[in-house]
């Protein structure tokens, strides 16, 4: 029997995995450092106190319960031996593998300035969301208790760096929890008051997007207070707030970042040519050059769709990698020619605020309510489990209905506890 | 106008902010170092991935948003000035009251073994309880990937140090979670086989109640495959297990503690005498001998109704002393006699697993599926707010019908991103 090992179980290795479950002729082996698949899509939800970390993670070998050709390991890998056809793991174990399929996806990027991270937190993981919503709750509850002006000026100042779907979402979301949910909740400060701004590198947010979709947005954001700034270049970011080309400081005590991203680096211990994304350009069938065994994909892959384009790193893409995949290993153990990959492109969307979005979906351009009801739909049909898209969908009407959110929890990374002086 | 400053937003503390909201000639603060009430009795469900925290948590100041007279602020308090009726807090500031009452709760105590607590958690925060998940969760995972048997064993072994409610409750919930959620997770191990050990040092579980409650609780335990072991004292606690009192050490990864609690510690720094347990001995109306405008209310006070046996530290009872407090505030400064508080018990309750509990709810005693149905529907409609009762009835529904647990996510401490080798 043939050994399939994934690594990953993002929207690529999950689907992969489920591509392959059942067939008797493969023993698969799904390791992710993390027991659980996360729709990193509604992300920005979690970070904003809109959803629960749970509601949009599913532990991944919960996905394969009753599949007997599939084992589950959360585990880490430190490096591929390709010629070797081996793993090695982080706890000095080795796996061999017959067919391998590298799904690790991307982590931030901080364009050389790694000391950038700890005042501005990036969105990718539970433990990253939960750590924005803790600064943008507790920024709010620091301010009503600050007797400086310039400090609470600060601390009601939110950056949010980045003008690509996360940012746009992020900024909306804050600026929509200050003007309705935290509203009465405060008797010193107005939260409404808060100043979010979002800075985009280029000349537009939205930048993959058609470009009059990034004008309505732009409009659609500066409706409900954000400033948006393009072509501002953060140059400096420290515990003041941020500095951009051209000399402006924005004194600002939450920064978060959705700039850049770079895949995660496994990819690199293969010795194999990677772009400056660090991803790997792999063959039309996703192989690995030289390696017809090795398949990469989702934002780890880079995939030409012609000279100038690539595939992008959006989940419907990954999940058409992982059904790919999957289909080549299974024609290369039965003897068969691999196929090419081709994309289908469903579209992208982002939504801004409560009741507003952009969306396209092939030549069609949604804006406002009725994108913003498509994304709904969209994104709450996406979700693994009947359980946690019927829990997403009470809390969004919850929240659509009487302004509030339903994860308002300031939580400490420290579970131990402390000292006298402790209320 | 008066200014009353009530420290802590547990049980107590909240019930007397409610009872003086809207009284226009009081002025309160009350101070929190978190921004949300914790329904404490349901942790246990949290810790075992039956609940999310936000389902239990409800955000303080979002329960006074319509009240003028009440402001709410997120401190930390570090002292108690008598004398001067002033508090001192934990970043410099010093705020004066008029009448003032403490609600601090408790904290775990491990009888002078401080060391102990990074091998056994305790559960009284959201923190401790993501952390119990994490350990248990984990737990499972390493030992699928295990190879050598004796860690393998030590891995699905789960002591737990203590046979209250808090003990009785996590024991069975992990007993059940291990013979019905994961049990068709796994391929190498066989999470039914977990052994899950109840350390009691007295003579019998549940030791507040009837002894026939107890000897009901200790046999629905054993038939869930609890080992529930009596006159086990603890003697050690490490990265190893357990020893306990004649020599016996229990090999386990997996050590939880809801052995004993003591009072916070602000109450040492008011200079009155204290018990053993840090709680401070009050007046029949609640406040602290020789000061009548300080208020000490639920488990930091220690209030006794007969020579014997003083006021159970109980979320009813807490609610009740809250109400207490602020009628004899409202009575000072009225000009008008303070009245002694009177404790009205409603009982207690524990549940067994997922089908079963035992209730003392006066002379009635309840066991088995009814004392279960009851304790759900107690604690249902015992929780802040309508959507947080729909959404844990929702989330108890599903794992009654279905043998699911919904929050089964492991989180990390660390939020930042990590470096090579990552999967």
């Amino acid at each position: 029997m043939k050994k399939v090992v994934i690594v990953g179980g993002g929207f690529a290795g999950l689907s992969a995995a489920r591509h392959l479950a059942r067939k008797a002729s493969l023993e698969v082996i799904l390791i992710d450092q993390r027991n659980h698949h996360l729709f990193q899509p509604l992300l920005y939800q979690v970070a904003t106190a809109g959803l629960n970390p749970a509601d949009i993670a599913a532990p991944i070998r919960a996905q394969f319960s009753g599949v007997p050709n599939i084992c589950v390991y959360m585990k880490r890998i430190s490096g591929v031996r390709l010629g070797e056809r081996q793993l090695t793991c982080e706890d000095g174990s080795l796996i061999s593998y017959d067919y391998l399929v590298l799904a690790c996806g991307t982590k931030h990027s901080y364009f050389d300035h790694p000391e950038w991270e700890e005042f501005a937190p990036g969105l990718k993981t539970i433990e990253q969301a939960t750590e924005i919503r803790r600064r943008i709750l507790s920024a709010f509850e620091r301010a009503e208790d600050e007797s400086d002006p310039d400090v609470q000026r600060s601390l009601l100042t939110f950056v949010i760096v980045g003008g690509g779907p996360t940012g746009v979402e992020l900024a909306g979301a804050i600026a929509d929890i200050s003007r309705s949910v935290l509203v009465r909740d405060f008797r010193r400060i107005n939260s409404a008051s808060a100043r979010v701004v979002l800075l985009e590198a280029g000349d537009r947010v939205l930048a993959s997007f058609p470009a009059s979709l990034s004008e309505r947005a732009r409009q659609d954001l500066g409706l409900l207070g954000v400033e948006v700034r393009t072509a501002a270049r953060v140059v400096l970011i420290n515990q003041d707030g941020v500095s951009i080309g051209g000399g402006e400081i924005i004194s600002a005590k939450n920064v978060f970042w959705g700039a850049g991203v770079q895949a995660e680096k496994l990819g690199a211990t293969l010795g194999v040519t990677l772009d400056k994304a660090g991803r790997i350009a792999v063959n039309p069938d996703l192989s690995v050059p030289s390696y017809q065994e090795v398949f990469v994909i989702g934002d780890m892959a880079l995939v030409a769709i012609d000279d100038k384009t690539s595939v992008p790193g959006l989940a419907p893409a990954a999940v058409q990698m992982g059904k790919c995949a999957a289909e080549n290993i299974l024609a290369l153990a039965g003897g068969r020619p691999t196929k090419s990959f081709y994309y289908w492109n469903k579209g992208q969307m982002a939504t801004i605020g409560r009741r507003k979005a952009v969306a396209q979906l092939g030549k069609v351009h949604l804006i406002g309510y009725t994108a913003w009801m498509a994304w709904t739909f969209i994104h709450i049909f996406s979700l693994i489990g009947f359980k946690n898209r019927l829990v997403v969908f009470l809390e969004w009407t919850w929240s659509y209905l009487f302004s509030k959110r339903g994860a308002r929890l300031i939580t400490t990374r420290n579970w131990r506890e402390e000292g006298p002086g402790k209320v």
